[in-house]
């Protein structure tokens, strides 16, 4: 089934082909100037850090649904090894084989395409099982740390958590911000809180995983519009599922990643930042997010943190 | 072989068991206050960011010298999958295998013992092969995000790089101190700069991977002294290799990990950010480097952004 | 909770420590003489070949029951990649991590241990996350081709399967051999079918997994009486689960494994094999059935074939 | 640079393309008839049996040349482990990762494609990296027994082992055979020892992996023409390397794979297997070499058996 037309007429507005030139492998982190970053530093006030990232294990956020996205098993190589001398300095060592979009993550721009092309107009072909991502690889965003903000949707419409199925419009992010009495601008990366994270964290894995909020087809726009950097939430498949437009799969993830170039973020534990913004009174801080630099990947964990 | 006397006087003097608790997990990071974090946001003149860790990848840093930690392994599990709908929207998706010591990293607390002890007296033997390390494993390090300062030895030196074998001492810290009109205090992550890492970025890992420069069994009184929340360097082995004591091995890690509770980051690349100090005539910035949180375990990979 | 007495005592009737030496590494697989594979050889009638493996694949066997055997994570490393010339000869390649025991597999001797002893009174903790199982690791089962028998007490029984529970005993053994016209002894390989493997092959795998038929702890030393060189069925957990005596958890393992020395075989697809040995009306094969030599590992994936 | 005109008259003559229908997915596998197994049976006179596996093991034959292709990764997930009851029975658990033609293994014939084409025709891009090898996957070839051939090309050329760059001709075959007193024929599965797998046993692994003796581009219709069922021998590369068409890479991959469908081994040890033929003073045995079922696998380790 090929795409809609009013997906080709979003897509034709959000479109950032181009625009920080042919050879641009990052897109709207090319937002994230000098100036941005001195604002974001500005929003600090009490020093308080706030961990965004749910812990990696192998009862981790996957519930097999997504073939080979395996939930990380770690091993021990070694525990307390006197290698050197007996009696002496024991060292422990250990590994781990992860999908890296099992737990809280990035999706790289090559993540998705369509029409066999990924962002910038880059051919979809230019990812290989031997190569992986030539271009814009999860490892080309090299830093993103900036100004966060929280839209705390649920907060704003007076819920623990959004139901499953409903979708995060627009004006849901409006009213997100007249809560927090915060606008969102340029550079900014935007993390907007559904609740749903409280089911993985109540141990239902299942109900996590399946039907689900998350953003609609109308928010790519309006991130557009305010040219933001990067967007991430607190769902494992970020745009609302099941789908609004039947049959068109992940038209969300089509338009931030393949039309505008910005990077998405899902599984952020969201919980106690709401909490935190909500006892400060402030909606905007710092937040460092940098991706692990897997050279060629299409996407990555991340640990992300606030700073308010 | 036990542990030679003059070790176990500086364990004396430098031990942070019970300091912050009997129940304690994370030891001088701790000292990482909200104040701290304010001044370190209050560093930030530029909004210059300087990212610290080296891309991961197959051909990376590990030579198989140190069994089981292998370098990491990505391979895509689909490439442009249709999986929804032909025509449509095609994802793809990555997995990785890796020693979580692999690259760029922090040691975690429990990654060495001595005397059948880890960090706070709590038992070696509490590190399992299934359930990993139950106390101090690196998850419990969840927000490292301070102020950093770059002590440039080499620069302050004089030299490219130290050479193999060259123990850094409190000397060489001071005058890197002096050198950088900078002074580190309580809850600083200090990163040492020797040069090293320009072998790894020349291609020639054999020479990296083994003699290297590295931080002298004296220094760990120094960071105690200055109340460090951290401390990492660009070589692999963080101490000097070969040792200074013969026969002594991997006292430092000791120190540091075991006595002090105090986590160690290694194969930082700390070239672009030797320039930007420089240029910038400042060797204290905004420090964010989280570790991946890999419940229990001994190490995890972790992507630092220097932000000045 | 310690062993029973009940248990000790079968111990010490079956127990085979020393018997083929205090450096035997490999247990009842001495039994397995050259005279017993020229009289396996001489079972062949037809030619026919039966493979007794399940195929290795991510929605395989295990459901997250057992922390770390994880089902085998297949992935393609290259694929048609035209390495050397373009338009020439392209190779595809490929890798996977798994858990040794997830699919069809041998037991190592080593993979469990009581009172601190593993077979041949070796001290349990020579097992060791670095060094793994340093005796009677699974690579020192170099060869296992001998007499195979059937023993198909589902169809002696005149049941499709077992039940779960149902504890196989020496009785229901006897029965197969009558109604197989087959008498077990010194070094054969017995497989003994319950029909269990069915709940999987429809795609169960939780009932598969869960409550199951298998051996009872009296059917020990009836194979030790016999002096059989490995056992192996069609479930996943060997012996009869739950346990028949409350809170005695893996007995006929501990007998097995530590105290005869004696490998076990599970997950193994007896269904062929069933109607096979229907249809020639004989019950002893010629079986091959080799480990995987992984070094160190206490169990390994295997390939079984039977020749009819 | 596309394949020259003599690979091409070769392919003509040994392609196998229809021969056993349209829909076959194991080629020359199909020649191991009943009546094969049969006479292979019939050659087993000691009731010896020779294992032809090299152990795996992270210190294995893979020096990184071939990306992806890694050694296995072999960890315990747990360590005499009382998850039951403390002080019962204790349990060890273990994992890998390795690339699956590490070590001892056969290709399956998806493994290589020219012209956008596998065995039988089958398009090349039906391997992909989320479903791997729909067609001829490894899986496929249920089971490998049959009469094994020796030939011992190094012995019968009077040599330790061949020179690297020596390519193994069908003269060389036949020298071998008059020396083993033994004629190839149809379904037998050929073994050709060169001698070099000595390199890697005395520990060389760089000189094992590099220039080597292998079979020459006038093997194939030489097995073709004796409808052998498949071929191994005791190198990484199995055809002499470097090629002996300058440019012509992999030449008779190309032929044995997707013109014959016929699987080939490599790295297999066949130096004991040597020694026992020239004592036994026999050729032809019996061979077990079924390979891991992986589904969808381009190639799997195997652990093959002969029966003298």
């Amino acid at each position: 089934m090929p795409l809609p037309p009013e997906f080709h007429e979003i897509a034709k507005r959000v479109n950032n082909w181009g625009r920080w030139g042919e050879s641009d492998e990052i897109g709207t982190l090319n937002l994230i100037t000098d100036a941005v970053v001195r604002e974001a530093v500005a929003t600090v006030r009490a020093g308080r850090r706030v961990a965004l990232a749910v812990p990696l294990r192998q009862r981790g956020i996957q519930t097999g649904l997504i073939p080979g996205r395996v939930n990380p098993l770690h091993t021990m190589t070694s525990v307390n090894r006197e290698e050197f001398a007996p009696g002496s300095v024991a060292t422990s060592d250990d590994t781990v084989t992860m999908g890296l979009q099992a737990g809280t993550h990035w999706d790289a721009l090559p993540h998705v395409s369509h029409g066999g092309r990924i962002y910038n107009g880059r051919p979809a072909d230019s990812i290989t099982a031997h190569a992986r991502a030539v271009f814009s690889g999860v490892e080309k965003a090299r830093h993103v740390v900036s100004r966060g903000v929280l839209l705390d949707v649920a907060r704003a419409r007076g819920v623990d958590r959004l139901t499953p199925g409903r979708a995060v419009t627009p004006e849901d992010l409006e009213a997100a911000e007249d809560m927090g009495a915060v606008s969102v601008g340029p550079g900014d990366v935007v993390v907007v809180r559904t609740g749903h994270m409280q089911r993985y964290l109540a141990g239902d894995r299942r109900a996590y995983g399946s039907a689900s909020p998350g953003l609609s087809i109308r928010t790519p726009e309006w991130f557009h519009a305010r040219d933001v950097a990067a967007v991430a939430n607190d769902t494992l498949c970020f745009e609302v599922f099941p789908p609004e437009i039947d049959g068109l799969w992940l038209p969300v993830h089509a338009l931030h990643l393949v039309e505008m170039g910005m990077m998405q973020g899902q599984n952020w534990n969201l919980e106690e930042l709401s909490a935190a913004c909500a006892e400060e009174g402030r909606y905007a801080f710092l937040l460092a997010a940098t991706p692990e630099p897997f050279e060629g990947a299409v996407g990555a964990p991340v640990a992300p943190v606030a700073v308010l």
